[in-house]
């Protein structure tokens, strides 16, 4: 794998100010095939951040909801008939209508037909991967490590963004390793479903794919410290972490980032 | 249309003060046929508002549910198979029963098949519809104002409840102006959902259906405004939202009313 | 019925407070059927807990991960055909793998239909059910009582966890009446759900299926009443509670337990 260039890796965090801006000014639409454990945070950290979530699954609609929006978040934490369907046609439309798409495998690493199913999806070009290491081992068969994120991103031509402790984004050629973020975020359901729609929604404002999941983590990681300054636990980190985000500024970004 | 009369007008918010006694003393049940984004969301702001949620959307047991409930709220923001099949069978169980019943045609200006269900469901006689101004525009062909507002009521005989920065509801003879609210209420999804199914509350319990759904947005307004001022982002707004609602007396009410 | 050996009432405190330290260091993984309302809240207070909540109903799925769980509630909360499908692969799962399961039979005195289907679940050996008294009366044909209670514990060879003002936890031969809560705990939906998922939690690191459900429903008690300290309504209660029950520790269940 190369080295990161300096020069990219700095300017994740400018990147993450720009877009930040980007997304409150153009307010894109990110159409959620999500769980339902999932869709009310998710819709309300997108709303945080300046987007706007739609979030139907009717075989019926979800084509039109898809061909309007601005990103696409494909979310396999329940893995039913309906949704099923509706990610079928969802990424159809997606392609027809170039719509930027985000996978979230979630779980897969329990269930043999879920990672099949979204080994095939990931082979009808997502843009990133958003998981965690558990799930990126049941994808590519390996523990993640710089060279394995960087070989399969570059297998899959996608972006994979893997959230853990430190943060890892990985397009084959760059990687940025992000510092932030707070252990309380783990004990917030949904915390990382919600994070792979930021990643959509930065999809929609910025055209440099690692770029925008590289910010998207990173505001993602700041509004969880921001919030967990003000929390007393999981119930009102919960909220705080939206707070956060609705009030997060590009200097905040700066300042905190911990970004390698 | 008529101009509103003044008295009518000027008791709206002593209409409001009354109702949220009364859900507090008779705590109506609500049985809702909700989107999945909206359920727990719409299920706690009923109970701070002192009503009773259920929110079955079974075939078997929706019939039973709605047979014995005060009121029905009947919303398409998940506009698939099951909630349409329980939303037939809730508004034929309505109207044997003589159950009064919302509708909420969520994002129909997205989906011409939605807006088609909503159409064929407001000939259904519900008593009220609660929506915002591009849903409005897809049921009635055209923008909001207070004169296509009371055609449309008048020609659907129902009461037309519009939320936006100013609310308008029309009857076809009266209207209530409701300039109560807050910006951070476009920031916690499924604000209207809930609204809806506050009006549903309010029609259990009050029989003037222009009184009711005016009560509830005005209930929702100053809840909203009162919230507000406990908020420091959209997080800690819908939790002060429902702290505020639960707490809403008619003497606040009456003194924060902004209604003509 | 037998009077409780006082030894024994006294023990649910301190099993309480073993059984909350458990939970942080095992992390149990309960697998919940839940209902759409519940679903988010029931996950963050099985975080909260130290637990570790999964959520699938898919059909392909659900066998699974229920063999790999280590306690599994099913909760009749939202009953429709693809849970009620979930459902019976889960208890039949359940049984081949030796995993404790809870029934929550929610709302079944409302619809005669569900009564049937907890009844006939009731018969396939779960370790507990968790319910209010309307729901009691629906599966026994009788008020709640003490004695009402152990019978109906012995003859179904479960335990009965009765949630209300007071709390009574029976399984024929013991009885725990435990007086702590909070009434902002009846103005939060999914609160009894959540309670029910805590029961199957404590099952994963507690044999005594009694002090178990006894403890879960102390712990609940007392973060409620610790949560409502710190609450200004329902919407700020939900949150505390959350923090609460994650800084809940053996000292603070000891100290407060009010249990006969």
């Amino acid at each position: 794998m190369q080295h990161p260039d300096t020069a990219v890796r700095v300017g994740v965090a400018e990147s993450a100010a720009a877009l930040i801006e980007r997304l409150r000014t153009r307010g894109p639409r990110v159409h959620c095939i999500t769980n339902a454990v999932a869709q009310n945070f998710t819709a309300n950290v997108l709303l945080a951040a300046g987007a706007v979530p739609s979030m139907t699954l009717s075989a019926e609609e979800v084509g039109r909801f898809v061909a309007s929006a601005d990103a696409l978040l494909v979310n396999l934490g329940t893995f039913d008939r309906e949704r099923r369907e509706a990610t079928e046609i969802a990424v159809q439309t997606a392609a027809q209508a170039n719509v930027s798409w985000v996978i979230d495998p979630v779980l897969i690493d329990r269930s043999p037909a879920r990672a099949d199913f979204a080994r095939a999806l990931i082979a009808r070009s997502p843009k990133a991967v958003r998981l965690n290491a558990f799930e990126f081992s049941a994808l590519s068969g390996g523990a993640p490590t710089r060279e394995t994120l960087a070989d399969y991103a570059r297998t899959t031509k996608t972006v994979i963004g893997l959230s853990g402790a430190t943060d890892l984004v990985a397009d084959g050629a760059r990687l940025a390793v992000i510092g932030n973020g707070h252990p309380l975020m783990a004990k917030v359901t949904a915390m990382g479903c919600a994070t792979s729609a930021l990643v959509a929604a930065a999809l929609a404002v910025e055209p440099d794919v690692w770029r925008a999941t590289a910010s998207a983590l990173l505001i993602t990681g700041v509004a969880g410290e921001c919030g967990a300054e003000q929390a007393d636990g999981p119930g009102s980190f919960a909220t705080a972490f939206l707070d956060a985000l609705f009030k997060l500024d590009g200097q905040t970004l700066i300042a905190r980032a911990k970004v390698n």
